[in-house]
């Protein structure tokens, strides 16, 4: 009974005043009046806190990128009611992660459904990007995402892909090539659908017959083997235990899908991106296996220490015909309010120019290190693929 | 790279003196070391504060149940490194709700995954039971669990159903019973695998042939049909905006899981069961439509007011004789420790002996209106449907 009466509680106190121009972001949980979006992008976010000294909003920005909801941690202002308010400048479109530090303890915003990012969960606000509809739910044909268990040897554990399967899966018997989609450094197998949309632009895609209907294979990129201790940091840090998902997705994902489900099980058919840290894992994957990827895409990714065409992943970049030859695609984006990490990807995209490997580039205009990037990296992606 | 290093910093302060006879709870996200649970089932939880005035657990206990965490607010206490901390007696098993209040305002655990319930997204932590692994990841075939998109015409809205498939659903070309499974107040369509495991629950039971191969389907049970305005409470309360879910389910849900899956879509084989708000929904829904349910499960339900086994759902039960030729199962369950519900459950099932109407009355021992029960209450009708 205290269950249903305190839901009608907390609809109740969401219910208070909400500002004229503004509707509640998308990303909230059902009832939520807060956060909300004006017409302009400005964000309203409110947090009741009666007996806090000090409650500010914080924006989970990446890699120097402004959101627009500001840069570091931002005062919200007490009213007479104990609720803390703050309103933005208007935000740059797409998801953004954010929480709020209560006396200096950061905590999620209890209006906000929860989003897997920056090593934990988090709060986050969707804001729409005019007359953009590519990664929203549209009267189109479905795939469905799969909660696919397996048992991972190397590991000790049983984990959990999500896997993508397109609109016609199920009603024909056909096989299909396979995307492997990686998400960033903090962000679990829960991120690309949940934060990125990556399946309803996979079905808008699909639907508009722009891109090949495919698999979409999501995993966290974090793996330890059984036993595993911690080794020196090739940067000097503290040392870590090395991530081993390059042997799990080598050893033990592809073999599982390809086992598990209808797919074309060749390099022919496989491609593998990532954002961010999962571009960095794409990078390092995809070329120093190419007997099994033949599509690559880095989104995002940080700048390669010491890049070099000619040694740089085992040389495989080094014969730039042989190379072409083989490798169908290699895709390299990054947003326009990247810094650092657009000039990285730029530099990428320039060294093998120079070198005479093809490779598409692409940039994300206005967009930081954030998932708009990413949505708009895997819209322009995808079609190219298994062509 | 920022993302980078934050994760080192979160991992890096939570390794710090872990308790020694205890280990991080599976609920926490990777690499979270509080709360920790201890060899006889107490929980230290601990967060990091050091401006906070007043840090609390809070347990999200349900419907007058302990679960072992406390009842109410309990103080954690600060050291000098501004860590909070309190260690609980030993807690039931099961899977508890929890939060923080740190100076007044409820704030999730970083530590913790999220867990929808109680109306927004809440921490958890999971209580191992010695000896029980009927709900734990085994080595068996698994089902997926199938995120499945469709348009609600009736609410406006592009909806999420969570389609379990059992293991050969893939491979064969058979046709399946279904189980319509619905949560309590303040979950959603999230939370019987989540926090249920009801995945993990039915490849176990299908392995060890207990359970017949069946979909599950689970569905958020709130819904609001498009302009929908609120109607005075007819206990007296403030109007409410109705819940359509029984409008969606019937005449969408249905229909949509029976075009778009291998059902065997008749009354015999469909089956509907829920927990607390979803068992009294299950009662409503079925009861009234006995043309589309032949088997039905209330898992913890609040006890309905004035039953009447004559009169109630439109006078459905009061021929007993011909209900049970309809009806192929009621199954009626509570945990022992849930007080008024566990009053209210054996009530209904004393009211339908006495009427002649054959019934199943399931108690889980020692355990209140959380998860453990609901677990053990599907492990216990699943194996009985579709006989």
């Amino acid at each position: 009974m205290n269950r249903i009466l305190i839901v009608v509680l907390v609809a109740g106190a969401c219910l208070a005043q909400p500002a004229e121009d503004s509707v509640p972001a998308s990303s909230n949980i059902m009832g939520a009046q807060y956060p909300r979006i004006h017409s302009d992008g400005r964000v309203t976010f409110r947090v009741q806190a009666r007996d806090a000294q000090k409650v500010q909003l914080m924006p989970g920005s990446a890699a120097g990128s402004d959101s627009g909801l500001g840069a570091g941690p931002i005062d919200m202002v007490k009213d007479d009611r104990g609720f803390w308010t703050v309103t933005t400048k208007p935000a740059v479109p797409g998801f953004h992660y954010y929480w709020f530090i209560i006396d200096g303890v950061p905590a999620n915003d209890n209006g906000s459904e929860s989003y897997y990012g920056w090593g934990k969960e988090c709060s986050g606000v969707e804001v729409p990007e005019k007359g953009v509809d590519f990664y929203d739910a549209k009267p189109v044909p479905h795939g469905d995402v799969r909660i696919h268990w397996y048992f991972s040897k190397l590991t000790g554990q049983w984990r959990q892909a999500y896997v993508y399967t397109p609109p016609d899966y199920d009603t024909g018997r056909a096989r299909y090539p396979v995307l492997y989609l990686q998400h960033g450094a903090g962000e679990n197998v829960t991120t690309w659908t949940k934060q990125g949309h990556a399946d309803l632009i996979l079905d808008n895609l699909i639907a508009e017959r722009r891109a090949k209907p495919m698999l979409v294979v999501m995993e966290t990129g974090y793996a330890t083997k059984v036993g595993a201790t911690p080794v020196a940091s090739p940067t000097g840090g503290q040392p870590q235990i090395p991530n081993a998902f390059e042997d799990v997705i080598i050893t033990e994902l592809i073999p599982m899908i390809d086992s598990s489900f209808r797919t074309i099980a060749d390099r022919e058919h496989r491609a593998m991106a990532g954002l961010s840290m999962g571009g960095r894992q794409t990078l390092q994957i995809t070329l120093t296996h190419l007997d099994k990827f033949a599509w690559i895409g880095s989104f995002s990714a940080p700048a390669i220490a010491n890049f070099d065409v000619k040694t740089s992943y085992n040389g495989a970049l080094s014969d730039a015909s042989a190379f072409d030859k083989k490798v169908h695609l290699v895709w390299i984006g990054a947003g326009t309010a990247e810094d650092r990490i657009h000039q990285g990807a730029l530099a990428l995209h320039e060294a093998l120019d120079k070198a005479g490997v093809h490779n598409v580039f692409f940039e994300s205009q206005t967009t930081g290190h954030e998932f708009q990037t990413w949505r708009r990296s895997l819209h322009d992606f995808a079609p190219r693929l298994f062509r």
